[in-house]
């Protein structure tokens, strides 16, 4: 992928996570540094735990643009809060390519570790997801993930794609494309198209292991 | 410990913690996707914050047969959800069964990596119960171990078995067998006959740091 | 910084943290064990959360006293517990010492690790606060530190009094002195005048990426 292409969809994605946990921290009414630390860690928690699991530097100790961006997404939020309703679209856009962009990521970076594929693929939906489920946790909430599957199995999917794109011998910028744009359709049309898979629904009413 | 008989109990052990997430999920209506992860953290949780604390690579990225197991699990409690209360007996044996391997495994590789008993111990611990802590993080509820202390202090008891063991010059087995034995005791005793500790009570109204 | 002196500031400051959880665990009546975890995780999981981060073995796994010293804490608690809403300003300040301490310790570390400021700076915010966030996630309540800002931000004002103090040339004890000064006059004085971060509001009834 083009560096400098890769950078601004790096940004355009840092800074669309990082406004979703600002925005649901300041429902919340947590003050301005509250609100920057769930933006931060929203942004950056997939990535960070993925990193750790992998034995690397986490990613943003060695780049301090990811604190930065996150700064600009909090004095955005706290200028144009007004506004933002009517742009749900635009960061329902950036936040899926921001989606995508991680799951490339976190799929080829567990590739250069040496680890499987299954691992790569693993390692992708963690650094696209788990930063929204440590926001939810931060806010007290049941991650929504949980309930609206689409978004990480579109994550599943693109590492999926990454895989037979490999395994057909394509090259690397052809695998990460089809991965990330893999990502982009399968959340498209959950939502267009509202899929989603089963609630589980048991009515036991002593689970075992408790 | 016999290898092939150490894979049963593990495998029996993975898919008994796994199935108490995904059961607790679906008391939460999470979706298909949500149950599999929660009851994926909940078997692994413990092993892989050991193995971060140890700095080693987390034990499911090398053996990929947890992941296949939770599937299974997962697969197990949407078929036979309505008969599963039935087996509440089975499952708290199952359970039992993995907690005891789960801190013998927790407490030997701790060791292995050149660290002294008492680590080893905390260790055991943390491989046993923070899997069902996390669980209980992201369903939202207050963990459950919390206020049943018994299900800790069997790992704790069991480790402090596998330290006499030693100091007594009893070979590996023989301390494994001594170190799971007594978590299963203590566990069995303490539900038969409604062990616990003293809950702290505190009235005080403004809790210091806050 | 005197080594006698620094650990007797730390046992100070450990005790502090681990008895404001003992504290909070004891008002949601969890039993012993549960409130000696998470007075443990109160003490040890910010500078935990720091050495992951750093791939260092974390410290409390090297030098057992944060064990033994939380035990401390929990007999503290259990006898004195009708006496202790007496002591709430004696706990103020061996928690704001604990604090600065936690924070120099936070940012030194770091730098021995060979990385920039900035990175210190985090590290040792994230030293001085995680635990209490990670206590608040445990019993199941939304962090306070992100409506209490001044906790954190004395944290990054510390931290920037250290590198400001080796940007003038100071000798090592004297950026340690100026940053645990920092850290506790910031809080003292926020309390004291009631500082505080304006709370982010957020109207909007959808937030973006949910």
């Amino acid at each position: 992928m083009n560096t400098t292409f890769a950078t601004i969809l790096e940004i355009v994605g840092t800074l669309a996570f990082a406004i979703s946990g600002i925005r649901l921290a300041a429902a919340k009414q947590f003050d301005w540094f509250g609100a920057y630390a769930v933006g931060l860690v929203t942004a950056i928690g997939g990535g960070t735990l993925r990193d750790v699991l992998l034995n690397a530097t986490p990613f943003w100790m060695i780049n301090g643009s990811y604190l930065t961006v996150t700064a600009i997404a909090l004095i955005f939020v706290i200028i144009f809060k007004q506004y933002l309703v009517k742009l749900e679209n635009t960061f329902f856009i950036f936040d899926t390519i921001g989606l995508a962009l991680f799951v490339v990521v976190g799929v080829e970076k567990t590739l250069m570790f040496g680890f499987p594929f299954w691992v790569a693929i693993v390692m992708g939906t963690i650094t696209g997801s788990v930063g929204s489920i440590i926001r939810d946790i931060l806010i007290n909430e049941e991650p929504l993930l949980f309930r609206k599957d689409i978004y990480a199995l579109a994550c599943v999917a693109g590492g999926i794609m990454f895989y037979l794109g490999e395994k057909m011998g394509f090259n690397s910028i052809t695998n990460q494309s089809i991965c990330g744009i893999s990502v982009v359709a399968v959340r498209l049309l959950a939502v267009k198209f509202h899929w989603s898979l089963p609630a589980l629904k048991d009515d036991t009413t002593n689970p075992i292991k408790d």
